[in-house]
């Protein structure tokens, strides 16, 4: 079986594990110092705050913009909805957009639509590495004053104008979950440039105690979202040998690219004007008119051929959590895409085996 | 410097982690699983959910219980407030009520007066590893219909009536952070014996979705409160070798006990009636008037000694983010509490240094 993800040691992982291990610095340590000093080195962003995952760097976020009961917040309506699931925990109200039907990224002439006087916070999803338009999307957020916090969960390393995705909003997060580009098994990353939401996120992100001055006294009301020290290790190994997974990854990509390319019935996502792409998940929007089952049949074909694929993030209107309106883009390119298997240790031959299979399944 | 804790690896910590991570099962994992049974194994619990750490497990158990906006939810005011801080992330009412001033445990009575049409949970935290009144806890609960979740963050191990802590709430909580008795960096557990709580707590710990079904498919909104496989393997080689963990946190307690009770104007904490404890922090009550000065002195003393102490929690009332009525038992045991260096690896001669500077500072 190719699983679709598979996450791999380029070098010191397994060497620096075990240095944090035999410091006894097992929950936080200079490991966790060194991923975050690493963001704020390579992004523009004066803060950087390891969390325990993507999901709770967003959490973090939202506390840190002050996020409240009843606040409006835009994402999108296709992507994966961590974002739209932690405005439901704060008693926020997330509000949903359509996408563009080719690149999958929020559409920004629906979101303008979206904006009420609730509005509070707009959540550019960077989905499968794909970046937003965000010179309409800056634009459109600064004019109507609304924060925006940008979830690059998928685009760590993708570029806009040059700038890395991260570097545009007020506050922007990350994930090292085991299928990321950079991993710690678990993890996250919150950057920012504004000193007083870093030093909310900063109380937030351990039980509003800030140790240094009291033990035990709680300025806020904070949770516990701490990365552990060898976790963070993992990922400093990884980032040392960031320019060889970067390569494979564009390795892979350039090599589906070529393959894909050539079977009718299979559109690529299509990246956004001005974007430098690392793509995280290889995704293809099937028209299965062109295939001999439907995108689910396919899945399962693919699955008995030994291919591990995943299909397109449920649209927000096709879930029961959410008080959604339909969003018919959201919901087609949701119920054609299929990911095929993206890591960057993939060999030529599983790739080519990979498009071969979809290829035999035409009809 | 004596610190106030250190990690101690007892046997295959190394071993089980480097194991974690060749099988690059860096996320979920067996070693997740196995920490899982072991507590299904030695408690009277059918269900064991690993977490993050100690705080998302109690939110986990909240969400669980189905906690809601304007429950309230009592608790002691004098204890680690994790639960009061996840109340107020959930738009419910903490409300305290006071400690024995000899145990630092709930007040069962004062608690009884605290219950209101609008009362939901009572939460018994297990300070220092100290266990509470369960039975009248239990039975008070019962008349009154409310959910009882357990704090068990500083009590594993600590039984009442020879069942563990944790064993009597509907849901119990432990924590598995670098200062406890089994640790794994950051880490903490849940268990409950309600298959309805542990299916809703299942999905609430990742996003909501069930992936052996189908993924990106969010049943309800989660959250992401997952242990990587990593941690796991230090909590399962921490439990092998438990036995020693334990016996070694007695012949440290027992040391101190021995030493502290010939130093007047010093009062270690009270076990409860059928308690058989395993205590976590040894703490002390202190009779300033018979010492040279204050308590937050006699900590700035010892540790010119070379000795880090913590003082007691902060008492609710004293804390600005919690709209709580005075409570001047909680109030004065906060702020005469002081608590050692408390590790399973102290030798004899820190102790008895410990215990003699201390003792130095008398008036």
């Amino acid at each position: 079986m190719i699983p679709w993800a598979k996450p791999h040691y380029w070098g010191r992982e397994v060497e620096l594990v075990n240095k944090a291990l035999d410091s006894t610095w097992i929950s936080g340590g200079s490991y966790v110092e060194a991923l975050e000093d690493y963001f704020v080195e390579n992004f523009d962003k004066k803060h950087a705050l390891a969390t325990s995952n993507g999901t709770t760097a967003i959490h973090l976020a939202f506390l840190g913009a002050g996020i409240e009961p009843g606040d409006e917040i835009i994402l999108p309506g296709f992507c994966f909805l961590a974002a739209a699931n932690i405005a439901l925990h704060m008693g926020a109200v997330p509000v949903f957009c359509e996408v563009d039907e080719n690149t999958w990224c929020m559409d920004v002439g629906d979101l303008e639509k979206k904006i009420t006087n609730k509005t509070k916070a707009v959540i550019p999803v960077h989905t499968y590495g794909n970046v937003c338009d965000m010179d309409a999307l800056m634009d459109l957020a600064q004019a109507n004053d609304l924060i925006v916090i940008e979830d690059c969960a998928e685009s760590l390393f993708s570029k806009y104008r040059e700038k890395y995705s991260g570097e545009f909003g007020l506050i922007s997060t990350f994930s090292f979950q085991a299928t990321k580009t950079i991993t710690t098994g678990e993890g996250g990353m919150v950057i920012t440039n504004d000193d007083r939401i870093a030093e909310r996120m900063r109380l937030f992100r351990s039980h509003g105690m800030n140790r240094e001055k009291v033990v035990y006294w709680h300025e806020l009301p904070g949770h516990n979202f701490r990365l552990t020290n060898i976790q963070a290790a993992l990922g400093v190994a990884q980032l040392e040998n960031r320019s060889q997974i970067i390569e494979n990854r564009h390795r892979v990509y350039d090599l589906y690219k070529e393959k894909l390319g050539k079977i009718a019935g299979v559109q690529l996502q299509k990246i956004n004007t001005n974007v430098d792409v690392l793509i995280w998940a290889i995704a293809v929007k099937l028209d299965v008119d062109q295939f001999v089952d439907t995108r689910d049949g396919i899945m399962t074909r693919m699955k008995n051929m030994g291919i591990e694929t995943r299909p397109g993030f449920y649209a927000s209107c096709m879930l029961n959590i959410y008080s959604a309106h339909k969003l018919p883009i959201c919901e087609k390119v949701s119920s054609t895409i299929i990911s095929l298997p993206s890591f960057p240790t993939l060999a030529e031959e599983q790739i080519n085996f990979i498009c071969d299979s979809l290829e035999s399944l035409h009809s």
